[in-house]
């Protein structure tokens, strides 16, 4: 005996295969005929038609023009409308906060830059991530109320919440309350994380690392530290702590770039931040107490990272932060040392997405959350936390 | 305009929600009455009902008698079929081969054991898992036809078609097809893996981290090796090379249980195989000599142990293999050391396991081949590599 499918699972059914149009549409990476949208659902045309018209409808989705000289009558072609929504990726770091406003398929619209220091105090350091999101979203030509979500990336250890539970490096920053603050900024869903960590997101999703699964991410600026993408995923660990390799003394992550800071070839008057840059140029040159120096980082650097390509067996290891504009000194000294401590060494990449590489991370990371609304066991074909949306 | 859902889309329907029935049956861990298989799946209690005559039709539930006392007309409650089908798991190691026959809940019907030298020749252990597979099957009343998938562990690294691809502890056994031989047993789906990882695998579905999502296992016998749970599945790594902490100089695995089969605390004529559990127990009387030995083994496998941690930040640590029996007089020691070098020292807990640990974890790996069959991208409703299924 089989009975007739209810009316709640047909709602359910149809809802599924809304929401899985909209993925194909927006995932595709060019416009789609309603033939290879039925192809990417596995739906049948007339279906793939149906749901077409009900995307348009809601703005999901808009037709592209046929292209110049086209002959006779030409399929429609449907393409995400990205401009639906917006998100803005926060970096709150050191010795700058920089925002970036971007669109949903993650296309950069505008961003601005404020400096401040170690010692800025915590209400300081909020004020300019507030200022960094107004002029940002002035830059873009964006209001406030188009903005679906906003990610932040920060130093320190970050909790589910978006307080920074320690930041060992600006004693005023432990404990700021940075994800409630920025949940003033947008009604949205607001998500903040460790900043090394939203630099190797950005490496996955744009930068070095695109459609690699498992890829061990090692920054070096004036600290080192690491994080890891497993299974096309951050991997945060049970306590967050993932990737914290400065901790295993055998590692010296902790004073790893000093080989480099402290070494007499640094020319004298040269700020700090220069300093690496300064001596990896030099080694370059051939300068032997450069040489020498860049010798030392580079070992100090390959035992941490050896721990963690031992561990994981990543197919990809990208080298980010100031040092990736030295690759071609370093790499090559990174694979050696590998080599000798590693059954199989992953393939080296440097970054090349320079100091934006935490706010475009912080951008993914809102956008995920946009995803995650969207897309999730409560997926709902509309905008998180926008009440009613533009018209299409 | 709507236009109604197509044959094809109610037949793709019909077909994911028997899956997710049958799934929601399966999993459930006790039986389920229909309204509860309606609440799992999120179907209607009339499409539930539907579900599970067709299901019982195919053989894969039957009906659970109300218990003895039950007043009034009781609900019909159902329970996944496990004796449906079964698998074999197998452990060809370097000092015995066992086999495990199991049903598709993981049960244990029966096992059988041959003996094998680390210098047994390829040809002689491959004939020793045939024998093994064989008394196991007759040990738990099992026609090989009733065989519907095999998983098997191996010492070595072993490649996605099953072949041993290096193995350091039995030169023979480098290039043994092992994949291949056990096709012969079996006409449904054969897996093959490293050893240590089904033993970690094991450890996940039935021993000490059932449930946990995130699990470093270390594995301490005659030799000491690693393997990794993340994200509730077993990683590998790129190249098969995950966890391959013995590479690394600092960690000195390779030479970390010589301490143990060395010490002086060792009494004469003790087979090697015992040695170390002879070390342990001396440790435990107050032994000094072999103190000093188990606290130089600790040390070696902690620094190991340390940069697994320090990469995943697992929720736990599982010490399995010989000494796991002796945890009251390791887990001590390895948390003290691991508390000196990661952010945050997970849960440790021994294995339960003992020795039948890698088979067990074949028995799985079968299982899982035996899932993805039923219920992957291409999932039907049809037991894997048998044509024609008994009545149920």
């Amino acid at each position: 005996m089989k009975r007739p499918s209810t009316g709640a699972d047909l709602n359910r059914l149809r809802r599924m295969n809304a929401l899985s149009a909209l993925n194909a549409v927006r995932t595709a990476g060019m416009p789609l005929t309603l033939s290879a949208l039925a192809q990417r659902t596995g739906l049948s045309r007339a279906s793939a038609e149906d749901l077409a018209g009900e995307l348009f409808e809601q703005g999901w989705v808009v037709d592209v023009p046929p292209a110049a000289g086209t002959v006779g009558r030409p399929a429609r072609r449907l393409r995400f409308r990205a401009e639906a929504g917006h998100v803005v990726g926060l970096d709150v770091g050191l010795h700058k906060v920089l925002a970036v406003v971007a669109d949903l398929a993650g296309g950069v619209l505008g961003s601005a830059r404020v400096g401040v220091q170690p010692e800025t105090g915590r209400a300081d350091r909020l004020s300019a991530a507030d200022a960094a999101v107004r002029r940002a979203l002035e830059d873009a030509g964006i209001g406030v109320e188009q903005l679906w979500s906003v990610g932040a990336g920060t130093t320190g250890v970050v909790d589910e919440d978006g307080t920074v539970v320690l930041s060992t490096l600006a004693a005023e920053w432990t404990g700021a309350p940075l994800g409630r603050h920025l949940g003033n900024v947008c009604a949205g869903p607001v998500a903040v994380d460790n900043d090394s960590r939203l630099a190797a997101l950005a490496e996955h999703r744009r930068g070095a690392a695109i459609g690699v699964d498992d890829v061990v991410y090692v920054h070096a600026g004036l600290q080192v530290s690491g994080a890891l993408i497993i299974g096309g995923r951050l991997h945060r660990g049970f306590s967050g702590a993932a990737a914290e390799i400065g901790s295993l003394p055998v590692a010296a992550w902790s004073t790893a770039t000093r080989h480099l800071t402290e070494c007499p070839a640094v020319p004298d008057e040269t700020p700090v931040e220069e300093a690496a840059a300064a001596v990896l140029a030099a080694a370059r040159r051939g300068d032997a107490e450069a040489i020498l120096a860049v010798d030392r980082f580079s070992s100090d650097l390959s035992v941490g990272a050896a721990t963690m390509v031992a561990t994981l067996d990543p197919e990809v290891v990208v080298l980010g932060g100031g040092v990736a504009r030295s690759a071609d000194v370093l790499l090559p000294r990174l694979e050696s040392e590998l080599a000798s401590m590693c059954v199989r060494v992953p393939e080296l990449r440097p970054s090349p997405l320079g100091d934006e590489c935490v706010a475009l991370g912080a951008v993914h990371l809102a956008l995920d959350r946009v995803d995650a609304a969207l897309f999730g066991p409560q997926g709902e074909l509309r905008p998180p936390g926008v009440p009613t949306r533009e018209a299409g």
